[in-house]
């Protein structure tokens, strides 16, 4: 299987040390995915630079492209994979805007191609087992969610001050959070009512209502003090008719019926490796349908209105 | 000072243990606030019985009256008490309605009475030393706030079912959490977009937007376990541009340059025994103006509606 990688902007060091470690794929090509990247050449001397995503795609006809630009192109440079027939392991959000989305799911849906997403974070391990233990019925039905993402800003690229380059704290942080409220809550958004603040952006909170009456919050900063002892402090309290889960600190933590417990969780599926073995953790589907749900977060903070989801 | 009790469905068990330690004081009456209440005696027998409320305050002449009866009917027990010149101190909220609200103000600001509620949350220790800690600077200016009421809701009277009686979760719950926004963040509140859920009300979350790009939301629910080793969880977070400041478990968790801390709070000042000697921690105005907002909170859930809150 032969890859090339487009961008290092996000999470495509991720890809690379798997795909470093698999004897069935080859990497036959890095390039930048835009003039912002600053990329002047292969991190890995072993792999072949273009200056140019577009003239390596010709050059090498890969088989797979690892697409992880600035994050405001990573629809444009999907939509180019996909006409290519290239199949497709892409940074989320999978496009910067609704009309944009719309043509990465008609573009990957006509192609035909394998196309997935670096949801990372569905797979944080407390996360990925928290929500199965939800799933599984460990707090009964789920009435109430709040999910918080709060990093360090400590060094960004100027083109964090771009909409159009960083897509915003919603689409490009909050999507995570809004993930995992999907993964445990297991039910549609209804519709949101959000703000954020900032240029670049630095905090923003969104509320959501879900099918059944239940509800969520997501809550992202960039204001985690430099001293802090993780880069980031991830969570979600999930409240059910039947007790209480909190993922924090990397533990879960439950109250129901059973007791009160504090557990280590098991490791978590590598993402990644999910996909290129065909387990694809998130469907296609589920990548539109969540990209689509932070966009129209965005959009209810742009327009202070409250954004209906259709589903 | 000659003191009666009208109801005491709220937290006047409070204001009475401090009344029977002062020997400036005396409790002269006890009535039910309504037919509701199911109280058929005094619970102290030093304490004379009234089967109504009106009758006591004739009888009595008191110069306080504390009153905590079914939560919505307090407005209208502030407002007779006003009227014949008795000071109070009551349940929140000070009133069911926003109409209502209006008619409270108008006559204790008529009559000159001193008035106070029982905010009592306001003076949690690790709330109070907090708020405190934030108000002089400890994390910068503030941008993001979360506060959460998490409550077993065990056995509770039919009325919580009837919205007249109850007054709602947010106004007789979340009205604790939209206080320790306020007194954290020391800013007025914009906009609200709230929903709330079940019957009884079982959760609720508000979303408000603050003066100055500052965001906060208020999580409630009435689904904490049984087996939960507390009756409550209170907790808030609190990020500013310098650092983030968390009341949870009753403790103070503070990041902010000078390093990561968790801080056993001191004692903070009872707030009726405040009320008593003339030193209002909440002033009318306040009371009047937080019971608006949670207010209008109720109104943006039960219109599924953002609501401006004029200051």
């Amino acid at each position: 299987m032969k890859t090339v990688f487009i961008g290092m902007c996000g999470h495509s060091m991720q890809a690379y040390k798997v795909l470093k470690n698999r004897c069935d794929a080859s990497i036959c090509g890095i390039a930048p995915g835009s003039v912002h990247e600053g990329m002047t050449k292969s991190f890995d001397p072993a792999i072949p630079y273009f200056a140019s995503w577009s003239e390596m795609l010709d050059a090498t006809q890969p088989d797979l492209a690892i697409v992880s630009p600035v994050f405001g192109l990573t629809g444009s440079i999907v939509i180019a994979c996909a006409e290519r027939g290239i199949d497709v392991f892409c940074e989320k959000p999978i496009a910067g805007t609704l009309a944009e989305l719309e043509r990465v799911e008609a573009a990957v849906k006509a192609s035909g191609i394998h196309f997935g997403a670096m949801h990372y974070l569905r797979v944080s391990p407390a996360f990925w087992q928290g929500a199965r233990m939800v799933q599984d019925g460990a707090i009964g039905d789920v009435r109430l969610l709040n999910a918080q993402k709060s990093y360090r800003f400590g060094t960004r690229p100027d083109w964090y001050r771009d909409r159009d380059l960083f897509t915003g704290i919603i689409p490009w942080v909050g999507i995570h959070a809004i993930d995992w409220i999907y993964a445990f809550a297991g039910k549609k958004f209804l519709s949101v009512n959000a703000s954020c603040e900032g240029t670049p952006e630095r905090t923003a909170l969104c509320r959501f209502d879900l099918e059944g009456g239940t509800m969520a919050s997501v809550t992202l900063d960039y204001y985690r003090p430099e001293i802090a002892p993780t880069h980031d402090d991830d969570r979600i309290r999930c409240v059910g008719t039947e007790g209480i889960l909190e993922v924090r600190d990397g533990m879960i933590h439950l109250m129901n019926r059973d007791g009160v417990r504090t557990i280590a969780p098991d490791p978590a599926p590598e993402l990644f490796t999910c996909f290129l073995e065909g387990n694809d953790l998130l469907s296609p589907d589920e990548l539109f349908y969540l990209t689509r749900v932070a966009l129209l977060a965005r959009e209810s903070a742009d327009t202070q209105a409250t954004v209906a989801i259709e589903n």
